[in-house]
């Protein structure tokens, strides 16, 4: 019996999940330490991520050019196995890491923690977001990490909530196809209210571009907006959000609207 | 009775679609004059795309640094009312267009013609896609369109494809959250078999990445891959062009798994 249990932690030590941490704001930032170091407790972790901030890129990646990965010294973060920062994108980055740098398969990519939500439609602009969904699409589980705050904040309890996600997503797997997008209130870790499952807010942008003239007399544009929220239904991530629950929605990396292609099919394409 | 024909011409003329024309191969490509002049038929055309080539961008916009915008000699085409090259991508492009530099709202957003294919996993890595999600976000009809080749190609038959399905548009409207994804086999008009309504074929990528180092000895890596269908079902974008028939696939930016909110709301998240 005791052999039994001392043979199933040594199996668990040798099969010891490999993790790959990544986000979009840069190897530096605060969030991915706070986030490596939440993983360290579940597996092998490695940080592979953009040497510099990469909001705002959706699922960008290179193609016309070469990327390049330097060796990163992530000593303040103990347990960390290696880390990996990468001249390109997030999507970039889970690439090379999953096809050249790491020395076996992931079993879980996660992605963050961003400064900042990752909420409604800001979701298909989010490069965090984007890391995860590349790994979906390579086929190993995911789940991207964001809080909402844009000034310092609580990573310490949203590393801990990064934690407890991961945990379940190691135990239980994700159905093919999908990833997770977790956004956690800026909150203490016991002032938070729970975890819900949600769907994306329909959103937009209220959008203006500030219209500026540089020495030379050219006009140059600053994009700049006000968030709206459109969506009066129930269970969306900006709802959890302002009630003070984490919010996890899962997503899917195939943009087909399914149950809009009877109608299509219906609709006269071939004459005037 | 001729005069209510005439006042009807009239109105007609006076509301004359705006139609706005965006890429992600750059404003000089021969795909975008093809499909501004074959928009020309149905409305005002303005041409506002990238300056230079911007492919597998995916949604990036730009958020850290102003974008410019310059008026472009479109002259070569008839029937383009105006024509701006932008610094960004093409999701700046149709964010810059509607909110600044048209004077009002377009009806339509067309984008493309994209030299090679954007089916399957590749609509999520495609800057011409991302144009037309953009507008869609928007609350714009929006339409992208790409030729399956890519060396030169039949881009006058992609062209009255495109004619055909952007006044289906004009005609019926979308449904809200909609845009329609058209990849159009190289051949001549008479050679196409018709046009399907279709989803996006499972796939991905086999990719590698080729290893160099530079003069400095330093490492860099270059994606290379080759594409894999994974899917065996009916009805995909890939059959379609095989079979040589134009796909068109209805896609949706809100990428919340719908139906699968209900099982992960059974799952436990709280305790380990």
């Amino acid at each position: 019996m005791s052999n039994a249990i001392e043979d199933r932690q040594n199996d668990r030590s040798e099969e010891q999940p490999l993790i790959l941490v990544c986000n979009d704001d840069g190897i530096d930032s605060e969030g991915i330490a706070a986030l490596a170091g939440a993983m360290s407790a579940l597996g092998e972790v490695h940080v592979i991520a953009p040497m510099d901030e990469q909001s705002a890129v959706g699922h960008a990646i290179t193609v016309r050019d070469p990327v390049r990965a330097r060796e990163w010294d992530f000593a303040e973060e103990a347990g960390v196995a290696g880390a990996y920062a990468v001249s390109g994108t997030p999507a970039d980055c889970v690439k090379l890491a999953v096809h050249q740098l790491l020395s076996r398969r992931p079993q879980l990519v996660v992605s963050g923690i961003n400064r900042g939500p990752n909420t409604a439609v800001n979701v298909i602009y989010s490069g965090t977001v984007s890391a995860a969904t590349e790994a979906s699409i390579l086929g190993v589980d995911a789940a991207a990490f964001s809080l909402c705050e844009w000034d310092g904040g609580h990573y310490d309890a949203a590393a801990e909530v990064a934690q407890r996600v991961a945990r379940r997503i190691l135990a239980k797997g994700l159905p093919p196809g999908l990833l997770l997008n977790v956004n956690i209130p800026n909150r203490a870790l016991g002032e938070l209210e729970g975890l819900l499952v949600t769907r994306q807010a329909r959103s937009r942008w209220e959008e203006s571009f500030a219209r500026r003239v540089d020495p030379f007399d050219r006009p140059y544009y600053w994009l700049a907006g006000e968030f709206i929220d459109l969506d009066e239904g129930d269970g969306t991530d900006l709802d959890a959000i302002d009630d003070g629950y984490v919010s996890i929605t899962p997503l899917q990396h195939d943009l087909t609207a399914h149950e809009h292609l009877a109608a299509f099919k219906e609709w006269t394409w071939e004459e005037d």
